[in-house]
This record gives structure tokens, C-alpha cells and sequence, in this order.
């Protein structure tokens, strides 16, 4: 490489750091030690090794960047703004309210793809990305610079192994070796031969190099990119603080801006190392190597799946219907994906992989990286659905947490909920994904009672932009609905109703079916009530509980196969909060045990003998 | 090893193989391939390698074991029933309710350290036994029995790294690769040279065997235990339902048992392979070996930590009183240990590892084994207190929903809550913890407002046993209570009151002081108010926040620095769902932007003006 090339990108490096620095002190806090570790890995990747187009960064035939460690947040806007996609006057307005440089990067800017800044999920998100570029045919490689303290992150080593299984060679990891954490040296230091065989280990070409020369870094990331049936990892040794002599490796000065004096001497110090050499540019994508990209399939526009072929009373699990109905949804939009992690013949996500084996994606035992991974494939305009039992995608609950962040349109099912499940025991029962679902702003939840509802519960995660989950149960229920029973995010169903309704008993999922046999039972009795079917339960639809609640004498009874904490009857609760109305809730309040399903919804308060004695208690005609 | 110990031992294996087939069949469910697979892997160990007294499985001179690939739970049973600590003819009782031989292992056996079926947690636990045999001198060995799928589990390279990391050579993992995940084969199948590289560059000796030549797998686990300055890998090959000629090395029988027929086809299959030699017996642990167990430190025998020491008005984060009371309990009780994820200046964990340095681990960024191995401690009679940023926790859903099965006693501490940490934004905010920490059965959650009884909150937690959750802030704010003030799991207090209250205000943490401020400014309007402190929100006084209530006019106005699913305000609402009060919640409601902290309470509808509005609203006197 031409030394004037090299001295050019040099200068932007510097740039890079006396942006990252000016900026951190002009906010008072941020992380410039952090940035100026990695500031030569940008400059090269940004103004040699990268094509693409700064002020369009989400066209198709662009390489991507993931900021995994996202805490160096000002060097991405430095390098972005370098590039003409900022203005580079705004870099000053760092972590301001109303400023979308926040101190951690999120997709508020158009070129940050998912929200990082919870360690270790940047990996994953470009291997969605990278698998979303096979899927389309786009020659783009994806970029994830991380740091080496996010590397004891376990999610990091799932997205590792799952890259080397699919031979993922569009992916390229960069490991900002500083050998500091935030609170003490990491646990590898400088040793880059372990991080080297870890890679390897894990199906990866591994290239070291000193992160600070700048020749050296430019050969890897260009080697790095060529397809060579794996993924590739750079392992850069670099110095943390690198630049200010007053940090440089020195350890305590994570996360802490310097004072104004000390970073004007810093800058003096950097401004006296520029070449003053021509600066780089950033390259556009080579127009020839790019398929043209699909067009955006729009699931309104899509052509709509088939109505659900159930008739009322057939047998029928929630999961299996899920299945149905996202196979159905598959064939008819190229966009869903789905990934499962090896319980695919258990959540039925298997029958997309039969009908459209090209939109399913096998992600093993590893559902940090599914969620992660979803978060990618959804930045590129695929509609992923991410499958496991809800109780293991609470191993995903950080990821979710940050698709939450990133308003990724990502849906996820979770089977096999509640105590329902019968013999396998609380471990395998989701009873707090409801709670975890229901804290990420903006999602939409759905609990269906039956096979025809849970097709189309599939159809409205697909049609609403967001997070959308969908809780399907693993026992056999019978069909309720007609098969053009129409449903929506928000909406209820009034099951049962008569204008002598004592109370009103809210259900969703299996314990639906226990509200309406409890509903026969009472009407032995002499008790009317009305039964509801709370299909959605975020958002819900708070009117037409109330105006169940006021038509029944103010009495609700919820019933759920869920916790007693954050769940349906909260849910519940929180639409009817200012109404003075009254919630007898019914859910599960300990830790469950083995047993048959039906044994363990009598034995945990859910069934429909417990409504059948809640409403009596609470109209007043216990005997 | 002689001929006939050999044989004895392959005898047990095929023993174990037919108590498996037998008792899954019985229960009409179950995983007996996924225990034929490791059957001699688990004879060898029980009846070989480790050394145990049976009828006192905890007791602290004993080896320990844990069954990470939790479904294979009737060959766990197996083994214990064949060492004398259960009756042979219970084993037919498997995940029948009412008896303890649940699904999968859970600690209402005496010999279930931890609960498993969660792939990939077990070997975390493995290592908090591991580091607690270190930390009392005990020569135990902790044996993990994994499964090829679950290494896929990003947490089970946490764990490893840790283990490498701190050398613990008194930690044995066995992987049982028998090739085939749940729904098709592993990644690696029966790739073993991979599985070594991999753990050997996660500073793990690796040893390969045949799984089923007794031998070997004897010789290979005995090497295993020597000590050595690493941890030990047995990678075993082995064959899914080996033993059952129908079944073996075959896809598609995972989670499925024999028929009755095929049952009693295999199981005379097996017993015409039994040599008839001499069957082994449990072998007791050599005393000589054993420094003498710690005696347990029960909190409320201990010490008690001195009171706190500050002044009302001193401006003190609750995050530091957590460090505060952490470094004086661990003081006061050698069983108090504190793990944290590299952020113990943050969290100021800190402060406990500069005052008892031996009682602190560092976890570095690896969430999942923090929590893991944080029950694995506490099994031993340690009592862990695991901290990182609130947000992070959420990185450990799963292994804190588990420790919940388990009925650990494990405490956590999040810090930097709610948009008051400010400019770091939302990934760094934990605002959805409280949802999932009240959604773990028994759990208790603690919000201290002030120093004061941030310190109390630590021992309170200490004495409680269970999962107890501390919620820190980022912020200096006042201490308002004096250092006697007593505190209580369950209590609250009543800050503010008058006979003229026309509401309350019901508030944690950072909201408590803007509260105060909304009650300041309410009264220079003529307007008296109610201030209630729910430093515990789980559980909570019902009673007190009704009285309240009624004293109040029926409303209360709860206000808090989380989302608005599954926070105090529903913690109020779920307290008095059945009493007609209406309840009128602040809480944040969409994802925030970096920011001012105080810029933030006012924009997410959280700070004292918004109190002082809604109080205005709801009673009535809005201009």
C-alpha cells in the first residue's frame, strides 16, 4: 500500500480520535479511551476496506457496520460524519436530549442497523444481517467491531459458532483487544493467541494484527473479506486510550471524558501527528458484484394466506396451528424467515421449513443469538419469527430488551406455556414470558385459545410493524371459532353473555376452556356469567373490559396459566386502573411441579372449578 | 482396572439403562435414549470416581454432581436409587404428581444441588460448588454431566472461560455426544476433536473417550480429578439410546418413550448383556482429604453489621450504600460473597472486595454464569450477593428464573435504574427489572430511596432466605431517614400525611425525592397529600397502602423510574385488586433518549411536576 494511502488514513485516525475526544468532554461523560483503542480499525474499515454509501447507508449493495461495543458510540458518529453522512458539527451534541447521537448508538440514525450498547449482541445482529445478504444475493459484507471485555459474553460465542456452521464468509468480526474492562484488565489481557484458538476452535480464520499499524490493519480487514467459506475474525492488539499519553494503557479511565484542559492537550498533542496527507474517502459499492435487491414485500401487499381448515370442535394444539399458519404465511411472503432453536418439531416452526425450506433457519441450542439474529434479519426488511418454549426465550430476555430498543420488527412464539404442559416440570413452563413480553414498549402480545385464532395471530405479527409475541400452548384444544372469524391486535372476544351476568371471567389460551366449562357449570347453577376471550393482551382493549366489567356489577375474574405477576391479569388490571373496578385474579402463585396437565391446572388455582368457586365467593353465592 | 470391576460397572450401566426405559414408559413420556447415552458415563462416576455418602448427599466432605442436561433425570434417579438414597421400586413414580421425581431434577430432592432442564446452566452451578469447595478448603470434586446440544448454549462458555480463568481444577465437565440435538443432529455431531479444541482454548484439559467402553471412560475421569491447575473436560462419544438396538444412534427418538412392548423388548435385550458380576457401591469420601466443613453462618447468628453512618441531607447514591452494607455484612459473616460482572465500581461491589478481599469473585461480562454460579454457592451455604447494572440482569433471565425453581438462595443487586442514570440512554437502563424479578415465585424485591435503608436493604436481604433483589440508582440524593430507623421486608413507610390528604402518592427510589417535591409544591397550593415510601414491592403491605387509601378518598398515585408493565405501580394495583381503589401510575412509557436525569424524569412523566398535575387531575382541583 502506497504510504501517502497509509498516512491518509493515519490523519483520519486521529481525526476520529480528536472527535471522539472533543466530544466526550463537551458531554461531560462517554467513553473517548474506548474509542481511541479503535480508531485506526475504523478509519481503515470505513475509508479502505468498506463500500458503501454514506448518505444512502441502508442501500442494498452496502457493506454494513455493527458498533458491538457500542459504548465508543462518538467514534461511529466521528466516522460517519467523516464520511458526509453527519454534519460534523453536530458531533458536539453528544448524549444532548433531542440529540439522536445518544450516548449509546440506536437506529434513531439511519445508519445504525440495532441499537448496541448491552455487551456482546453485536455479533449475532450482523450475522442476521449476513445471513439476510445469502438469503438476497447481495455481495455486501457485514463488519462487527467489538471490544475484548464483551467477549466473556457468552451470546458472543453462540453468533460465533452458528457464523462458522453456515460458513457465514460475508461476516467479518473485529476484536478491539485493549486488554481493559471497566473495572480491572480483562481476563485474556493482551494474549491474542487464545482469542486466536478460540476462533479457530469455533470455525472462524483468525487474523492478528497490531491495531495501531495501520499497513497491517488494511491487509487483515482486506484479507478478511474474501470469501473464503468461513467468517473471519481480526484480533487486534491496541492500547486503550491510545493517543492521549495520559491514559494510554493505563487502567481506571474507562468511561470517564477528560477535562477540558487535559483534552485540549490531547488534541494539541494528536493535531501535532497528522501528516497533513490527503484524506480518504469513502467508497461506493462495486455496482457489478450486487444482485439487485428484492423489492420490500410489504405483508399488506403480500398476497394473504389461506383461511384457517379447521372446523369448531377438531382437536387441535396452538402450537400446531402457529406452525400452519406460518407456513402458510411463508408461501405467500418471501420476506418471513423463521429461526428455531432445535425445538422446531415441538413449536411446529418445522412445517415453514418444510413448505419453504429457503425461509427457515435451524439456530440450535442458543436463543441469545436467535433474538439477536432476528434483530439483523429485520434491519434488511425480512419479517424473522423466532421460535422456542417461552421459557427458554427469557435466555433471550437482554436481546429482547434491545430489539425493544432498536423498535426491531422482529416476532417471536413461545410454546409449551404454563403448567399445562403437564409431566416435563416447571423448567420447561413458561409462567413469566407474558411479563417479560409485556415490558418491551410498544409490543403487542397474543394469548390464542384456539387453532383458528392462532393462524391469525400469525398473520397480525406479520402485518404490525414491531415486536409481536405470540404465547401458543402445547396441549390439544378444541376449535372455537369459524374459520373467518375476523380478529386484531387490541381486540376481545365476548364468548358467552347474557344480561343477567353476575361477573365477567377473562381467559386466554387454555384457560379459556376452562372459563367457558365453568361457564356450563355455573349455568347448571343458576349463575350467569360472561366469559372473555383476551386474545390480545397488550394492547387490549380496555373499553370493551369495562363495559363487560360494568354490564356484570364491577366483578372481573382473570384466569391464566402464567404467574400471578405480570401477566394477563395485570394486564387487566393496569386498563382498568383508574376505574374503581374489581380484579379477582387467578394464576399460578408458587413454583409448579410435575403432573398431568389437568392435575396441575386444579392444583394451581386455574381450572374451572376454581372459577366456578371464585365467582360464586365473589357474587355472594358461596354456600 | 481388573476384568471384574469392569464388568461390574458395565453392569450398572445397563441396570441404569433398564430403570430408565422402565420408568419413562411407566410415566408415558420422558428421555430414556438421552439417558442411554450417558448411562456408563454416570456408573463409572457413581460407582467409581466419585466419593459420597449416599444417605448424606450434601454433606460438605462429599464429591457433588450435577446433571446439566436436566432431561436426563430417570437415569439421575437411577443412580442415586442404586447408591441407597432412594428406594429402587419409587423410580416407577417418576413425574407422577406428588412425588419428587419430577420431569427434571429440581431440589426437592435432597441430592438435586440445583435445578436443571434449562440446557447450559449446569455447568455455572458446577462452578459456584467449585468455588465454594476452594473457598472452605474442601477437597471436593464437582462432576457436570452436559450434552452435546446444550454446549451450543453461549452460558456454557461462560462458565468455561471462568473455570479457566480461576483454574479450578477441582471441576470436572463430562459432555455426552451422542450427536443428536432434539429436532435433528448437532452441529458438531460427532466431531470430538472439535469439542476438544474448544474447550482446551477455554483453558480446559480435554481428555476423549469412547462413552461406552467402561474402561477407558473409568480411566479417563479418574485422570480427570487429579489436580492439576485446570479444569477437566471428558469428551465422550457416545450413541443416543445406546443399548436399544430399535432406537440407537437414530434421529428422531429424543423426549419419546418405549411402548410397553418395545419397552420389555429392550429391557430384555439389556438384561441378557448383564455379566452377573459384583455390583459397586457408592464410595465414601477419604476423610484425611476433607478440611472440616466452615460451620454455617446462619445471618441471624452472625455479627450484626454495624448501623449505617450518615446524616439526614447527606447526598449519597443508594448504589454506594449497597457497596457500604455489602462490605459490612461480608465483615460481620464470612458466608456473605459477592460475584460482579466488571462493573464493581459501579455497582461498588467494590467496597466488599477491598474489605474481605477472599469474599469477592469477579465475574467479569458474563451475566449468566454470575447468576449460575451464584446458585451453585449457595448450595454450599454460601450467601451470594450477584450485582451489575439492572438492564444486564436481564442477560440472566433464565438462570434467575431457574434459581427460583431451585428455590436458591441467591441475592441480586441492580444498579443505574430508570432514565435517572441519564446520558448513558436506554440500553444502560434497567427498566424492566422489577417485572421480571417480582415474577419469580417466593422472590422478594427491595427499592431503597435513601442510604439508609439502601444499607438495611442488605441485610434484610441477608436474612431472608431465598431471592431477594436490590434495585439501586445512579444518582446522589438525599439521605431522609435517620441511621435507627427500622426497616422491614414487606413494610413501607408513611413519609407525609395529614387529616386533610385528598390523595397518596406512592413512590421508590429516585420518584420518593421527586415526590417529596410534588408534596412541597402541592401544599404551597393548598393542597395536602400523602407520601408513601414502598421501598419493598414484594411483598408488599396491602393493608397499609388501603388504609391509605381510604384515608385518601380512594385514590393513590403511584410514580416510578420503570416501564409501566409489571413495576410498583402494578405490585399497588395486584395488592388491592379486589378493593376498588383506582390507581392512577406514572411510569415510563415509551423507550427514552440519553439526557439529564432530570431532563428525563420531566420528559417520560415521571418527576414532581407531573406528580403535582396528576394530583391536581385526579382530585379535582386542575385550573
Amino acid at each position: 500500500m502506497q504510504a501517502t494511502k497509509v498516512q491518509g488514513l493515519e490523519d483520519m485516525a486521529t481525526r476520529l480520535r480528536i472527535h471522539s475526544i472533543r466530544a466526550t468532554t463537551a458531554a461531560g461523560s462517554g467513553h473517548p479511551t474506548s474509542c481511541c483503542s479503535a480508531a485506526d480499525l475504523v478509519a481503515a474499515l470505513f475509508f479502505d476496506v468498506m463500500r458503501f454509501r454514506p448518505k444512502h447507508p441502508t442501500a442494498p449493495g452496502n457493506d454494513r457496520f455493527v458498533l458491538s461495543k457500542g459504548h465508543a458510540a462518538p467514534l461511529l458518529y466521528a466516522a460517519w460524519a467523516e464520511a458526509g453522512a453527519l454534519a460534523p458539527g453536530d458531533l458536539i451534541n453528544l448524549r444532548k436530549m433531542d440529540s439522536d447521537l445518544e450516548g449509546h448508538p440506536t437506529p434513531r440514525l439511519p445508519f445504525v442497523d440495532v441499537a448496541t450498547g448491552s455487551l456482546g449482541q453485536g455479533l449475532s445482529s450482523g450475522l442476521g444481517i449476513a445471513l439476510a445478504a445469502r438469503m438476497d444475493g447481495s455481495a455486501r459484507t457485514v463488519f462487527v467491531l467489538l471490544g475484548d471485555g464483551e467477549c466473556a459474553e457468552g451470546s458472543v460465542w453462540e453468533a460465533a459458532e452458528i457464523a462458522g456452521y453456515y460458513r457465514l464468509d460475508n461476516l467479518v468480526a473485529i476484536v478491539d483487544v485493549n486488554r481493559f474492562g471497566q473495572s480491572q484488565a480483562t481476563m485474556l489481557e493482551h494474549d491474542l493467541q487464545v482469542y486466536r484458538k478460540r476462533f479457530e476452535a469455533f470455525g472462524w480464520r483468525a487474523l492478528v494484527v497490531d491495531g495501531h499499524d495501520m499497513g497491517q490493519v488494511v491487509r487483515a480487514l482486506r484479507r478478511a473479506t474474501r470469501r473464503s467459506g468461513q467468517p473471519a475474525a481480526v484480533l487486534a492488539r491496541t492500547l486503550k486510550g491510545k493517543g492521549i499519553p495520559e491514559v494510554e494503557d493505563k487502567d481506571g479511565w474507562h468511561g470517564k471524558p477528560l477535562k477540558e484542559d487535559a483534552a485540549r492537550q490531547a488534541i494539541a498533542h494528536l493535531e501535532a501527528q497528522l501528516h497533513g496527507a490527503k484524506l480518504p474517502k469513502a467508497r461506493a459499492p462495486r455496482k457489478a458484484k450486487d444482485a439487485p435487491a428484492p423489492p420490500p414485500v410489504d405483508p399488506p401487499a403480500a398476497q394473504p394466506p389461506p383461511p384457517p381448515a379447521y372446523a369448531i370442535g377438531d382437536m387441535v394444539a396452538t402450537r400446531l396451528a402457529y406452525g400452519e399458519g406460518l407456513a402458510k404465511l411463508g408461501k405467500s411472503n418471501p420476506a418471513v424467515v423463521a429461526l428455531d432453536g432445535d425445538v422446531k418439531n415441538s413449536t411446529f416452526a418445522e412445517k415453514l421449513k418444510a413448505a419453504c425450506p429457503e425461509q427457515f433457519i435451524e439456530g440450535f441450542i442458543a436463543e441469545q443469538n436467535l433474538a439477536g439474529a432476528g434483530a439483523g434479519l429485520a434491519a434488511c426488511g425480512k419479517i424473522p419469527f423466532v421460535s422456542s418454549f417461552a421459557c427458554f426465550l427469557t435466555r433471550a430476555c437482554d436481546q429482547i430488551r434491545m430489539a425493544g430498543v432498536s423498535r426491531s420488527n422482529v416476532k417471536f412464539c413461545g410454546s409449551h406455556v404454563g403448567v399445562s404442559i403437564g409431566e416435563d416440570g416447571p423448567s420447561q413452563m413458561g409462567l413469566e414470558d407474558i411479563a417479560m413480553f409485556r415490558a418491551v414498549p410498544g409490543s403487542a402480545v397474543l394469548y390464542p385459545g384456539d387453532a383458528v385464532c392462532a393462524e391469525r395471530c400469525v398473520e397480525l405479527a406479520a402485518r404490525r410493524h414491531g415486536i409481536v409475541y405470540i404465547r401458543t400452548s402445547r396441549p390439544n384444544t378444541p376449535v372455537i371459532y369459524r374459520a373467518d372469524e375476523p380478529f386484531a391486535i387490541g381486540g376481545l372476544k365476548v364468548l358467552r353473555q347474557s344480561d343477567a351476568d353476575a361477573a365477567t371471567v377473562v381467559a386466554a389460551g387454555v384457560t379459556l376452556h376452562e372459563a367457558l366449562k365453568a361457564w356450563e357449570q355455573l349455568k347448571a347453577r343458576g349463575v350467569a356469567v360472561r366469559v372473555i376471550d383476551l386474545y390480545s393482551v397488550k394492547p387490549l382493549d380496555g373499553a370493551g373490559l369495562l363495559a363487560a366489567a360494568r354490564a356484570t356489577g364491577g366483578r372481573l375474574v382473570t384466569v391464566e396459566d402464567h404467574y400471578a405477576e405480570g401477566g394477563l391479569g395485570d394486564a387487566v388490571l393496569e386498563a382498568l386502573a383508574t376505574e374503581g373496578v374489581r380484579v379477582h385474579k387467578l394464576a399460578v402463585r408458587e413454583v409448579p411441579r410435575s403432573g398431568k396437565p389437568a392435575e396441575l391446572l386444579e392444583r394451581y388455582g386455574i381450572s374451572a372449578s376454581h372459577i366456578v368457586a371464585t365467582v360464586l365467593r365473589v357474587t355472594g353465592r358461596e354456600s
